[in-house]
């Protein structure tokens, strides 16, 4: 905890990943509401096979999903998602001839049943 | 909003995806849900690392999974698995000598933390 | 239903992926939870890019995700999860040289909405 999984349609050919999960991760860390900075485990995904709605038009997306232990507050949440959602916009803006869609969702993973382990140990 | 993904096993090898998620992204137009058909955000997924059940049968799946933005109700997310599961069933219907399994789930979003942006803005 | 997804980074070049699928879902089909061994769909996917944490440490991990229908307890969860643990560690247990985080998250899926059909019928 966390997991964070960035999705995008791989038309971006500007992104760069690597310097942007780092940044996505610095701004985890930064926002104090993680023990450990090892804990972030984040990681990228390029889809070759997408459709942006119907319309033949030149479309685009990068997707951030959060997965957090349950029971963080909605204000902490969204000050998670606006923050991570700045990272974006910075990693994603030359976009010229494309409509591009950036987007974080937070969601919640069960408290009770989530188990890790650190290895070694 | 909504974000749709098709996850499939790589021994499907007549599935359409194009084709397939255009289809599935034009029945949630239909279905008149959405305000905007580019909210539809659909990408689909091959693996070649998968394993159904556990004996030495030769099987195969095909799964969405539509995530939503939290508030509808569940008579409408009903209708609107159903109908993806009729465009997945058009989609992989010669499957002789393969166990198919096809699939959809519906998943909430939490409304308050999620942010997106479209650009240019 | 259940769905399972392992999801590494790509540096664990020792992990047997189809032996740790099998016993994977070997594991759930001896929990007792499921009526039919053929309802367990896994499938794994490997991650080139990742990055856990911002510490210049060479990290790996290894995460499985169930989804389950909704409406088991808590302590059924939280046996396979701990359970489904024990396949990771032991499929995961040369490590040098890397900090490697195994976990295990157990999800709901909507139960009203889900549908599934088996092919051919």
């Amino acid at each position: 905890m966390p997991h964070l999984h960035l999705e995008y349609s791989d038309n971006l050919k500007q992104l760069d990943v690597e310097k942007t999960l780092l940044r996505l991760n610095h701004t985890l860390v930064g926002s104090g509401q993680f023990a450990q900075e090892l804990d972030i485990k984040a990681r990228a995904q390029a889809f070759a096979q997408f459709r942006v709605g119907v319309a033949p038009v030149a479309r685009a997306f990068a997707c951030v999903r959060l997965a957090l232990l349950s029971g963080r507050s909605s204000e902490v949440k969204q000050q998670l998602s606006s923050s991570l959602l700045e990272v974006l916009k910075e990693a994603v803006h030359d976009v010229s001839g494309l409509e591009v869609q950036l987007s974080v969702e937070v969601t919640d993973m069960d408290r009770d049943s989530y188990v890790k382990v650190l290895l070694p140990t």
